[in-house]
């Protein structure tokens, strides 16, 4: 069936994301090394938190701070100053407003693709610092739908197309995560495109990978989707 | 004109929230109190932390719970050991979680209107509490429409009721709050109905009062509507 619609993911795929998180996983570590045995692997401890949490916290920087505040009393049992933690909870503000910076090729393509094709964004994470980027990305004009959603699994593009009358066969997802752009939506029988991103975050890494297009640029999206009708 | 289309909000319209909010405060409070100046103010304190913050962190528990971590470093002077800092993390997880309670006629009432009129629910706060509060809701199945909302001003509104391609003027929204619920719809041209909440949330306070129709319980909408079509 010919492509009607292309779904882009956002972070890492429109705009750098999971580097300002790796930053500031550096910066949690170095700040807190002082208070902890010396042995402790923190990148790890931290992400054990932040997976722990995942199901009450979902995702986005809000739930990441709350999980740095909780790992750093975790991790020094008690022994980091509380002025440590009102620093973390700075950073995690300094996060939210962090500049948004388009990848190579986005404004661009996502010009052309909305062009030719009906264009939704589906991204997740904090609903207001989603909106602020999203304002701030200068794209917002160029699409049709923007859903940012709370998990992106099989259920929510179904529901997410089937608000928008999208017929799944018409429908092509692209995005930089195998977990959350790629395999939900072949699950539900619709096609997409892995673009991957230089930095993976370690929760997105834990799928089995999959036979899918891959391209190296967003760039090359357009062509690949007129090659592949 | 005739109305077709209601719109309801949730936290304090539809079930409890206020109440927690403020249950938490009070327990901030007496936790905090050992650690601060007696003639702190700690409830008010608090407040203001959390209104500086509303322009980056938004509404909603993870918002609120990081002012109180904020608050607490602020108002002790970082006398706060680190393991009370953690107590409040913990404390805004079980705050999501906490099992939600219908209003007074609230499953009667909107399946009433849901048999009359297309009926949207359009809410603010954090993107996975209000799902997981209107999952166990049951009534999900009763509605149109769901919107999760950044923030409930007209432009807000406006974009919703585009979307679902609900002309203003067949619309009536109704909840608890007049800056969010009332104020927004009728700068737009809608009519609103205010239902008051025993509790207000000193952020919503804070706007002038406005005659609009007002009533007791989400009960007598129904009559309402049929009233004043």
């Amino acid at each position: 069936m010919t492509i009607e619609w292309v779904g882009l993911d956002a972070d890492d795929t429109l705009w750098h994301s999971e580097g300002v998180f790796q930053d500031t996983q550096a910066w949690f570590c170095e700040l807190l090394q002082p208070y902890c045995d010396p042995d402790l692997n923190l990148v790890e401890r931290l992400d054990d938190v932040e997976r722990r949490n995942l199901h009450l916290l979902g995702y986005g920087v809000k739930a990441f701070t709350l999980s740095m505040v909780e790992a750093a009393v975790e991790v020094t049992g008690g022994r980091v100053p509380s002025i440590v933690l009102a620093a973390l909870v700075e950073r995690g503000k300094e996060m939210l407003v962090h500049p948004v910076d388009l990848l190579d090729g986005v404004a661009e393509t996502v010009e052309v693709l909305a062009g030719r094709y009906g264009v939704v964004i589906i991204t997740k994470g904090d609903l207001i610092h989603q909106e602020r980027k999203l304002e701030q990305s200068g794209l917002l004009d160029l699409v049709d739908h923007v859903e940012i959603v709370n998990e992106k699994d099989p259920a929510t593009y179904r529901r997410v197309l089937d608000h928008h009358r999208i017929p799944v066969d018409r429908f092509v997802m692209a995005g930089n995560a195998m977990r959350s752009d790629v395999l939900p939506v072949i699950a539900i029988g619709g096609r997409a495109v892995h673009i991957p991103y230089a930095l993976t975050w370690g929760h997105e890494h834990a799928v089995a990978e999959c036979d899918v297009p891959t391209l190296t640029s967003i760039r090359e999206l357009p062509a690949w989707l007129v090659a592949h009708p």
